[in-house]
């Protein structure tokens, strides 16, 4: 490989970028950014997928370090864990300034 | 879904998620990140890898709006696209300080 990565290692990365890859985790992601979650309140809300679903996105999301589980008597909580997506930006964004990119992308959204 | 976002659709994330879910594709993007290359220097650089399977990576990068492919004489240009990692980030991070990720992100490697 041309680079090594030191926070993550390149297996950790797969892992984290496949859990991102499904728009159900990510959705998850979504919902929980704000304020943490327990398991109940993600399964009402994605009403359209049975318990066993949601668990087993969760347990993705869990492998991938994206969400970290707090148990709190018979509610388990689901907080998001932004440091796997602040690694993968900084890896290839840290050096470019925001303000930079923040141009570049309004432009992008007025041309369209 | 939970949560619309408007810059890339779900479907697009799923690209541009998938792409860099490969390590070899994210080592092209590693090589890119400070200077384009030209498809040739990257077989170079990747050369335990056939020049056919290098140019279907850079394939799945393009069509996931990762790079920008410039053609000069018989040159082919790869350029990074960062707009679509800045995307990822600002999906779940933007409202959070950096600098206080960057204290999260030392304390975690002090730990370690």
């Amino acid at each position: 490989m041309l680079y090594k990565y030191n926070m993550y290692t390149e297996s950790e990365y797969d892992h984290i970028l496949k859990a991102l890859g499904n728009s159900t985790r990510r959705a998850i992601l979504d919902s929980i950014k704000d304020n943490p979650k327990t398991t109940s309140q993600l399964c009402s809300l994605l009403s359209e997928l049975d318990r066993c679903t949601v668990m087993q996105h969760l347990d993705v999301l869990e492998k991938a370090d994206l969400i970290i589980i707090k148990h709190q008597g018979k509610h388990r909580w689901n907080y998001i864990n932004l440091l796997p997506i602040k690694e993968i930006h900084d890896r290839w964004i840290r050096k470019y300034s925001f303000e930079a990119l923040d141009v570049l992308s309004k432009m992008k959204k007025d041309l369209e």
